[in-house]
């Protein structure tokens, strides 16, 4: 496909999976689910669609090393780096205006560093089909199928069908939604023309900016400056600059909520965002009694009477009696908790941060 | 009290606090409950009533220097080793033989190193009117008053009344039982007049070794032995090759459970065996919510809707959604257990004996 790129966003810290994410180790540096880490997943499950020159990353300056080391054959200008987080939406909008220099023709696919798709094959088939709805100057989502109710996705709601591409059905989408409450949520479940916006964006570049420009205009105005400055000695103090009256938005709030011609083509690709300990325990391999031990307690473990249990520590981990509870031990912190409470480990996180105890964090 | 000795058996492994006691740091040696060992609290709980010279200590090889530091004052010669762990009998035949060889005169209240009283000036009392009873040759037994229905202890069962000793209760014993079923357990409850056996006895020495003489010929003929070579400069030697042929058997079958003239006083002094996370767990301090933090952990730790848990860890411990449980973070081991199921942390240990994981016990 012709100037086709992957534009992986890798600037998360992956929050609810503290303690083992932490500031300087995040969420998509971690090998989660294998032994490799959840960034060089990422790489590896579109290599069938993206030389390594064809792939970006936008990332956030103390990750980029790291990352790096990671995924060498990817080429060192590829990596876009922000000064600080700023939310998805400048991080995106500089990464598409660097693409846009290079190949003015380029279709941009965004995608992410730290979620799981278990079906590779037609992930990639639809990344292609994808591809060729965003010829048509369309933006086009990737909807991923709700399994439950869920308050923590926002949602994309379908309108009129615009038929099927390469086998895959699309639609229109009649709108973006925040995260809803429970009963909305339900409501959508139930509804059934609704699907878990994934992040995943499949774009034209010159749509992409002319949408910022028509939405997001003084954000515009400084990535065109950064453009017409791209080859200044002093870039990257103009970029730090130039940073600092950056908005913080995502983009979701910034353009796809307000964006009109967007597709959506909703799909099953075995989707999860990895988000909380409770996400991670679904898609680990469970032993007969719906346990999942990881770290070096796998070869040292004592397992009694326990049933869907989470454990990660490197020590000899003992469990008695337990069911439904996720034990996390990693360096100078140890979490236990309820697997239905996983969510609140973002929580423990801003209390510990608002109460200086930088070092855990 | 006229020759009134106390002897402190602390021989044992506390096997059930696992994986905080340890083969080289027994629950004797643990500062449970406040800052002071078990150990030590046991000595100063008898202080008043016994000087430091009338106390002694039967233990084994490889705590005794550990419990000498925590008792500097008590003399050096009344620390009785036994070469290796035998049960309850031999240990005591042997510091028995000892103190019937310094004073033949001595009365010998037999009390643990490892337990829990929190009324002190009752129990110091109670010991007073033990010593009176004794002078007449009786065995006395301390029976402890059932909170429970508990399978883990055996019971004594009073019979005719003796009256009362300086306010105390005393009654004949009937029978000593061995540790009941549930059922059991719930009958002797029922029935009002069964009390816990404590392991706490009080004995005149000359009827402990004539008790000794007529059930267990064979071990009195040993003590008897040791007791002629005490002066020798081989006695360690003699000890050590006496020690192979003694029998393993616990005081209760080898004495208690044969005996006849055995008085019990049956009482309430707060007492606890601390045996299991859970008994610990219920004489510790615990916050509104029935939590209980232990270990470095209190000054820095996240309790997120967690009730009736008890943590011991030195790390920043977070918990959240949990009740009842039992979290215990110990050097290369992290045991989590529901708090009903203490009593299996044994089961654990036996498993990684079993499996040569001795370097975790």
């Amino acid at each position: 496909m012709k100037s086709y790129y992957a534009l992986i966003a890798a600037g998360g810290r992956g929050t609810r999976l503290w303690p083992l994410s932490r500031a300087d180790m995040p969420k998509q540096l971690l090998p989660l689910i294998d032994d490799h880490s959840m960034f060089l997943t990422s790489i590896e499950r579109i290599r069938p669609l993206f030389s390594p020159a064809d792939i970006f990353v936008v990332t956030g300056a103390q990750y980029a090393e790291q990352l790096q080391a990671e995924a060498p054959d990817i080429p060192r200008e590829n990596f876009i780096i922000e000064p600080y987080p700023k939310n998805t939406a400048p991080a995106l909008a500089l990464a598409l205006s660097v693409i846009q220099q290079r190949d003015p023709d380029a279709t941009v696919a965004i995608l992410t560093a730290d979620h799981h798709i278990s079906q590779r094959d037609k992930f990639c088939a639809v990344l292609g089909a994808a591809w060729q709805l965003a010829q048509a100057g369309r933006i086009v989502t990737l909807g991923m199928a709700p399994s439950h109710p869920s308050t923590g996705f926002g949602y994309i709601q379908q309108g009129q069908s615009l038929g099927e591409c390469r086998g895959f059905p699309v639609y229109m989408s009649r709108r973006f939604t925040e995260k809803p409450d429970i009963v909305r949520a339900t409501h959508f479940l139930a509804a059934g023309e609704y699907s878990w916006n994934s992040g995943m964006f499949i774009w034209r570049v010159d749509r992409a900016m002319q949408d910022l420009e028509r939405h997001q205009p003084g954000m515009y105005a400084m990535c065109a400056y950064l453009q017409s400055v791209s080859q200044s000695p002093d870039y990257q103090t103009k970029l730090r600059d130039i940073w600092e009256t950056m908005p913080t938005l995502s983009i979701d709030f910034a353009i796809m909520e307000k964006a009109d011609n967007i597709a959506v083509i909703p799909i099953d690709i075995g989707w999860s965002d990895v988000g909380t300990w409770a996400s991670l325990y679904d898609i680990l391999p469970q032993d007969n009694f719906g346990n999942c031990i990881k770290g070096k307690a796998r070869e040292s473990r004592v397992i009694l009477d326990t049933r869907d249990t989470l454990v990660f520590s490197d020590r000899l981990a003992v469990t008695i009696g337990l069911e439904d509870v996720v034990v996390v031990d990693s360096g100078d912190v140890l979490l236990v908790c309820h697997k239905d409470r996983t969510e609140d480990v973002k929580q423990v996180v801003d209390y510990l941060r608002e109460n200086g105890s930088n070092e855990y964090l």
